[in-house]
């Protein structure tokens, strides 16, 4: 979907000719990121969310490491809220270029021990 | 396509069932890797291939470790002939559990500088 006017620009990412299927695996081939970004497909891409939204026990710190790896990589987008960062998943932008991969991160199960 | 009868055993693997997702992402999360699989892929999956057969400007021990990355990770399956190992991709395993994602590897591009 088109993104609303008015929005903060977004943090710096790969332009989506840009995007490596071997950069984006990697940053898929970790479980607290796939459960990010299936989170994000599964229950509202519609808009940007806060690390909090997603309900992950961990440091911050170490979401802020991931939430940044999946922006590299070009998976998600973020854009800076005053003091808060949020995310949606580049839907458009990786269909365009790697088809069915989001469906197959829609499909994951996370391991039963997380 | 069935494997015909006589082959050596296959070198231990994860079943079909035990694939996670992540760790088949992982594996494919690396040029070298990647190179392999659409070669096998694009070039000849009907039969096991040594390493040498991939023309790729590695020392073997290098090699021997993106090998067993691959099949331990469920992609490939590997075989002992005599003193050397030979690898086929799991077509219908990964099909079967994760659709589209070979189809992925094969369309894939090697960067520039390799």
């Amino acid at each position: 979907m088109p993104e609303p006017p008015g929005l903060p620009g977004p943090l710096p990412e790969p332009h989506v000719d840009e995007l490596r299927l071997e950069t984006v695996l990697g940053a898929l081939s970790d479980p607290l990121r796939l459960r990010i970004v299936r989170k994000l497909l599964l229950e509202s891409e519609a808009y940007d969310h806060t690390c909090g939204w997603f309900g992950l026990d961990r440091p911050k710190s170490s979401l802020t490491h991931h939430f940044r790896a999946l922006r590299e990589a070009g998976v998600t987008r973020q854009r800076q809220y005053g003091l808060e960062r949020r995310s949606h998943v580049r839907v458009a932008d990786l269909d365009a270029r790697f088809p069915g991969l989001l469906a197959l991160v829609a499909a994951w199960t996370p391991p039963a021990d997380s």
